[in-house]
């Protein structure tokens, strides 16, 4: 536990390139500044190695992966962490085996140990996001961990549409939970979507902060990717990482469009302060419950 | 099914008086009107036929209970429901049997016959809302009917902080849900704390809809309440009553301070095309989701 209630979380927004090596030097240099501005425990967004390849099913962008925790990533941050003393959620292509990848975070603590990984237990597959021909589903279930700064879990992007995934992150006792995403708009439905499904991602989040009476932080990427190769219009990301206080209210949020470095202390105390005056935990019918785990409850069963 | 995917929701927002029969008169009245102005499913707010009394633990108020499907407010509805050919969801106070009490919402087709009833599962307790003392927690499950107008599921205020409860409502098929509310603001707290009590209330909720991509509808009273014999500052209810749509967006919100019939229309075709561009359902984890019947993950176990 730390000595203060208080953390200061760091969140890297930026965009990145078609070099990986750029994009974690990009990655690497923005978390050596939040250590220096005080951050505590820094997150990047999702795959920040990379561009965001899922844009197209492409059996070359397999090359972009790296094992775990042998790999230049793991590597570059777990210095990082233990030269500043920090704790870092790193957002990662994992090579696992031949044939084996996924979408990973690796949690590395203060003394430049790594923690644990958590592989990302729901995979989208939409336009521009063909997620399931890169990832296997995540075989490491919902996960926490004492950092040196406080009690972390760690979600990545799609997940962070389930209730589930949160409910079940916050009941191993997380108190703040990071949501490394790669998400924006299609160029050709902003207009008539962009605002709608900016608003539910926004929501959805600051929700599980609500339900759980626990932080959120969501940290996503900006710039507008159009992938050598693939075309189109590509992706243009929405930015706007943020963090939501217990009660779900925006405490901090980044801009569209620009690369930041947020910088945001949070409270741990306040999470037994709402959980009391808010007992939703307190109340849970988990005898009821137990049809959340079958795909629909169908009338004709 | 309807023969049309439009259909028009008419929520009751209203102030309450001691007495029970004139708030009774009222919600007729209120339901008779929104009939005429084309609604089809009306929902009245939580417990419309009395004063919120749960501000305190007094066993006189067990009195203002009544039996469903054979009591005042019940008939009166099938009465209504038939002679304007609408369903009704009205939530009331119920009495099952000597000593068990129920918070308890009944679901009238627009023929007047009784579909069923739904007894709230979650009950809070925390000062001024003492429902513990009078509500036995609801054994109906979570549910949801085939109306005239649609496939509907209906909780009650408390539940509407779990997403347990809207899952397994949507997952029954419910493409609306409604939730009647009887929610407010301490007076003494309202200056700190109450933007984000609401933001919080209305960010749960606007959430159910992302993640199940269904309709909500919440009601909920306006008025301050001291109660005889109880005095105190009592609670200032906050309206705000509102339909939600299938990405979580406000399609239509009521006054903090003003009694209101919503006339809202919703698309129940909107449901399958928000669920398959947005598809969450198609991708839950349920081979992971099994601990959600715990009430917590403890680390020592």
């Amino acid at each position: 536990m730390p000595k203060s209630s208080i953390v200061k979380l760091g969140l890297l927004q930026h965009a990145c390139v078609a070099d990986p090596k750029a994009n974690l030097a990009k990655a690497l240099s923005l978390a050596e500044k939040a250590a220096k501005q005080g951050a505590q425990i820094i997150c990047t967004q999702e795959m920040f190695r990379s561009q965001y390849f899922c844009q197209s099913e492409d059996h070359d962008f397999f090359g972009l992966a790296e094992p775990i925790p042998n790999g230049p990533s793991t590597v570059a941050f777990q210095k990082l962490a233990k030269k500043h003393g920090v704790v870092v959620i790193a957002s990662l292509f994992e090579k696992r085996a031949s044939g084996l990848y996924h979408n990973t975070a690796v949690i590395i603590d203060a003394d430049g140990s790594v923690l644990g990984v958590y592989r990302k237990m729901h995979i989208p597959d939409d336009p521009l996001f063909y997620e399931k021909f890169y990832f296997t589903p995540g075989d490491t279930g919902f996960r926490a961990w004492d950092t040196k700064f406080g009690r972390i879990g760690v979600c990545v992007c799609w997940d962070q549409w389930y209730p589930e995934a949160a409910r079940l992150t916050a009941m191993q006792g997380a108190e703040i939970l990071f949501y490394p995403t790669a998400i924006g708009w299609h160029p050709k439905e902003k207009a008539e979507y962009g605002v709608n499904q900016h608003g539910a991602w926004e929501t959805i989040q600051r929700s599980h902060a609500v339900a759980n009476g626990c932080y959120v932080a969501a940290i996503n990427r900006v710039g507008h990717e159009i992938i050598d190769g693939v075309g189109g219009d590509g992706l243009e990301f929405w930015g706007q990482s943020f963090v939501a206080g217990t009660s779900g209210q925006i405490l901090a949020k980044a801009s569209t469009d620009k690369e930041e470095i947020m910088i945001v202390p949070v409270d741990l105390s306040k999470v037994d302060v709402t959980r009391t005056h808010w007992p939703f935990l307190r109340d849970r019918r988990i005898d009821a419950y137990s049809n959340l785990t079958k795909r629909f409850i169908d009338q004709t069963a």
